[in-house]
């Protein structure tokens, strides 16, 4: 869980977002996550080293023809294994398990300011078809 | 339920997303939307008449100190209630109803074709941060 949290904060944005001392607070939503049986928490596991994670969620929904949707949210990979292909195949391995649990459209935000993402993404096959919009509410 | 799939089908994007007639496929899909705790499909109802539907899905996480998000899918105002002011009525409702439900932030995804759509959102506090990736999976 610990290693989750290290990548988690070792992100540009992360960086500020994330408090890895705050074990407490981590655990508690770990323990959410792993009790929710739509949440899908991965890690990529390199030589017994957590060297990337992401999330996958998964949505039922009426829309487009009652379609299940996934969200991936979440992507990060190690420091010292960017650019070796490891974001492709954790995105690759959340696709195809998206497809295995039913979903026929697999969705993710990417922040504006992260522009290697998105060209990541769209190499993948996404497209940028959507403005994602959010609103953060007061604690 | 009828009425829910009747509004997602009369939207510009809808028309052509949606299959009204094949009901076996939302009541499907109803039920497994029905049937996750994670799900809350509502209806805005005046005077008995299905007026407004959306679909607020509840996402544990680890990101952002083990933040709970929520997500709005499937905003859908009856034409004849368009500019009454009901879509602010249902989304201020689902803000309310994340931040009961632990939610610290709300997020959605709306067509960058849709710019009435955006602009509504950014007058209710949502920043237009990200951009919304899609992969539609074959069938």
């Amino acid at each position: 869980m610990g290693a989750i949290v290290a990548l988690l904060a070792d992100d540009p944005l992360g960086a500020a977002r994330e408090d890895p001392g705050d074990t407490q607070t981590y655990d508690t939503a770990y323990e959410r996550v792993e009790s929710d049986p739509g949440q899908h928490l991965v890690v990529a596991d390199r030589d017994g080293t957590v060297v990337g994670t992401l999330q996958l969620s998964i949505i039922p929904g009426m829309s487009r023809r009652g379609a299940t949707r996934s969200v991936i949210e979440g992507v990060r990979v190690a420091r010292d294994e960017r650019g070796s292909g490891l974001g492709t195949e954790l995105v690759t391995w959340a696709v195809d398990e998206s497809r295995r649990l039913g979903a026929t459209l697999v969705q993710l935000t990417s922040d504006a300011t992260r522009t290697d993402a998105r060209r990541f993404y769209e190499r993948l096959g996404f497209v940028a078809s959507h403005v994602g919009l959010k609103l953060a509410l007061d604690d």
